[in-house]
């Protein structure tokens, strides 16, 4: 199946980033969530909430662990999600008497929101790095050409002449702006979800807390209180995803226009076509409005699942999965494409 | 890579319909194209455009024809669609001299628009069949039930006694207006698009009009102007799409409303939870609501892309590809599972 | 308050529609529920539910019924809707005895659904003819100027000459359609909504069916089963709003774009600029491709209200109340504004 | 005209703020602008860009200057802004010889934007000043009610027993976040945005940077480059206040599903229906979740202005202000409705 081009083999050569799939397999996925089973147990372990040996035994059996693919399809059909399977299945293969050590405490929804935040936290770098990427290069860009002319355009329309570096400016800035924005949101967003079954840790006692810390020790996350019903994070950073495709969308339908008019800009290595194989066309600048706007659309759906009711909303929640991840595909696309494109800016004005 | 729920391995099991996905894995779209170019050899030679033994070195290459992906996967990043390297490697299988009478007077969007259309077609039959099956369903329970009581609920609160059989025909008619609804729109979308470089099939002259319905013909489509840049029928069919799943979102709140409250509907076979293995989730109930939002949020997108630029917007038209396939997913696996919600109803009201 | 700048005094110069706004003003809303108030008596005394005196009655207070406007803000903060209040104040001018004969049977969303389609009869004739006239004046512009040439552009990228024909053409062909989508909805839409408390308009008896067809007839309008919770009528007409309003963004982008590369369209009466007087800018263009995108936007918000649980959702309808008119008016604005681009249009082509 | 229930005469009673609607008005808008002119023509005084004594003809003439409506909205529907009619009338006010010294090397850009901007910051106040006493609120619900219990539900099933300071902290914790963006918002987001005809602010040479701090500074607000093309700033303020209003409408949920079920939480003062007078329907709760659903709905439009062509885009700027004031009313209004419902919470839990 590849209903979304992110996961198409041959789309995403145009529409994927490579970096950023890794962390979005299904492999990597459950991956994220076996270690957070395991470094719940060492925490567990760590607080006295389970025995020690317990815990190594989880270890252990999760060293072999190869869950059954088919088995976890099925489980999700049923219950809407993969972890009761997962833990069934884990816990067969710790065996008696540690089973029931393995994922003492959680629910469903702290193994899958923890191993979301788990794959964000590289992402989030990757995207910061290149996002770096992209601004120096259009510093590169604005130390070469600044000092040209270019007729600045207002409504569509020739206003008055403006120089390359008023232009590459109002790009640039803006990708500052989200660097900063991207680094306040990092402590907030990368935290820990750890709330059993209806958010209170029931299971845990007066040793809630400290488990709960010792184990977004153990992951490398910042502790924070049960968010389970609180997705402003989530769409928070969902809107930090879409401002950066919505700055790059800009550049790419300026460079677009540019490229029409003929003149303003010089691009090498455009796109082809099958009925006219001289076209240059300008597909990278193109590919950044596509991403705009599907972000755009998007990031509706991520405010539409702030309405999370009770203590879980199954409904809300699986709104979720359908979209912050492909959200986060077009984000490291475009400023993969956003790259691309600097690369191929040959000269600017005149 | 996952992005997409519906392109999961695991998650696919709670989202996906196995038939739909059939049609929308890279093979079936790139075979798709592959009927269109012989069709079009066909078609070319039928009408006498091309030679009948160019075509039948067409026909002839395409039986044997294995697209090179890596190859297909560098061409759409380069070219921003596959067709370019396709046609390429087509022509490359084909050989001098017949090579290029394939694709013939046609462009990148006539192969990928009309390989589109030949999907949906048996897609629509699909989604068709699987609305009769939900309203049939829904009539089972009528007929069973629905001369119980319910507490009729407004603005949340307690109303008046209604029956079962008004709530529940509130759930059918509009899933028979919307059999309706697809009836009518399925001869406006099946229909070829075949229009060349810019949409003016300049390069057949004075057969355009005649090849163009032979195509069509072959392809068993209808026969209609050149469509690339009047993206109404598409945007029309995901309004239908998001119809139907709202309309099914609906029955999904009602029922987990109802399965919340306790004694006004009897569910066998919910969904467990991995921190209490005792409950019985809706989760088909609660999937309904969820893909109702998402088709909600995606037709947003659909509509943007009408503000198609000129003889072909690359912005725009990609956006489809990433919005249009994922609304059909959304659509047939709210479908099934509306069905096998329906099947887990035993009972409704007193 | 101007929130909405179709509300605005100023900016309704721009993206407003006088006709339209006769019918959203609040006195035209107000009207539209006491219409069906006085229809409802006289129905009623038709078929014998209420006396013929008592419907008398009513229909004398309401000639000269003035509500009290501050008291009907007090109300519908307090209740959510209007109507509670409105039917106090009504039934306070009949009088003893017949101030119960008002309103027998129905409910707040009977009078607010009903007054809404009374008001879109008409405006939807208003739309059909506009849309009308725009397709006349394209037309008038395809005889003139149809066989000269553009260039034309894919992916924003000079492809081949096309003819002018060739392009209005595809402005032209969804605008027909469209038309034709409008007459299959205006049937379906066009039908009252009558059903009491909870749909079942359970104190007619069996004479509900009766008073229901003899209000619609009363009314002008078609009859129709109880449709309080199925919103599909309603989400598919925004569809067709947005559908209109996307196909006339997808002329403006185009003219906008022919404007800035100058000498492919000659346009008169262009906008002027409060730093440089000189210019003409497309603003009739830009401001079609604006409320393109503003409809798209909206309809994702009609199409989460399908999910309307229950009897009656006040929160789904609610977002009707805030989405629905502002589609009506900016389809309405779109179109006033395409017939002064087409008549702006002074010529096309080479 | 009331096309939107912000500006209605009677739903504002339901869906209104009144602090905000005065920010709001046509006069309030006009009356920024002729501050922010005012403030110009003494910061260039300052700044000896103009002579003080035009500047003094500036002021004097704004004192007492009336614009004239009809001639604004008819230059707004000639222009696509108002600026270049407001700007004509106010300088035939002044008269020969300072006349021009007016709105001199500004553009409408930088009066409409600065206009809104200063109307955001004592609105901004006001959502704060709500928010605070929101939390303030939902504190005394959980020191009053805190330790009485509740069924905690997961996937709208009871699953364990919570406490009521469990749930009211899931409701508080994220307004308290949001107090914290939105402070951090203020300083980036209250800046003056003054460039000229294309950005330059070509006319003030030297003095262009001097003369933008002296006007930041006579306004009351920050300095800060040109930002006309640059609209993530509001776009990111216009997901704060999603995010407001997205947490407001789970709470609205929670608390209209517990009403549901009764005996969970007991409200006083809820509205009335037409047809069942004893009914208490939980309005202020329904409308969070409408009011929720409208800005996430709204959020999307916002983000697709980001991809704003060139200097200027009409399509664009105009796109933000048909969604912006709407979403700044829906947010006050669910602040002002989450303040009456927890005001009419009587008890929870038990």
């Amino acid at each position: 199946m590849s209903f979304s081009p992110f996961d198409h083999p041959v789309l995403s050569g145009l529409l994927g980033d490579d970096e950023t799939a890794r962390h979005f397999s299904a492999a990597a996925e459950i991956e994220a969530m076996l270690v957070f089973e395991r470094a719940l147990a060492e925490a567990e372990a760590d607080e006295s909430v389970i025995e020690r040996k317990a815990a190594d035994a989880v270890v252990a059996a999760l060293k072999a662990f190869k869950p059954d693919m088919a088995g976890l399809k099925a489980g999700v059909g049923q219950d809407g999600v993969v972890v009761p399977e997962l833990v069934k299945q884990l816990r067969a293969a710790i065996g008696k008497p540690h089973d029931k050590a393995a994922h003492f405490g959680a629910t469903s929804q702290d193994v899958i929101d923890t191993g979301l935040i788990l794959r964000l936290k590289p992402v989030i770098s990757h995207l910061d790095a290149t996002l770096a990427e992209v601004i120096e290069r259009l510093a590169g860009l604005e130390a070469r050409f600044g000092s040209r002319y270019l007729m600045g355009k207002t409504r569509m329309q020739a206003a008055i002449p403006i120089t390359v570096a008023d232009r590459v400016r109002s790009w640039r800035e803006p990708l500052m702006r989200h660097r900063k924005r991207l680094d306040q949101q990092r402590g907030e967003l990368l935290v820990v979800q750890f709330g059993g079954a209806a958010g209170t840790l029931e299971k845990l006692g007066d040793k809630a807390a400290s488990v709960r810390a010792a184990l977004a020790g153990r992951l490398g996350l910042g502790d924070a209180p049960q968010w389970h019903s609180q997705r402003d994070r989530l769409a928070d950073f969902a809107n930090l995803l879409s401002l950066i495709t919505g700055s790059l969308g800009k550049i790419g339908q300026d460079v677009a226009l540019m490229a029409q008019t003929g003149g303003e800009i010089q691009l090498r290595g455009g796109g082809g076509s099958s009925a006219m194989p001289h076209k240059q066309n300008p597909v990278a600048a193109e590919v950044l409005v596509t991403l705009a706007r599907f972000n755009a659309t998007q990031l509706s759906g991520m405010h539409q699942a702030l309405v999370h009711e009770q203590e879980r909303s199954g409904a809300a929640w699986t709104l979720e999965w359908l979209i912050l991840p492909q959200m986060v595909a077009a984000t490291a696309a475009s400023l993969r494409q956003a790259n691309t494109l600097a690369g191929q800016i040959e000269a600017i004005g005149s």
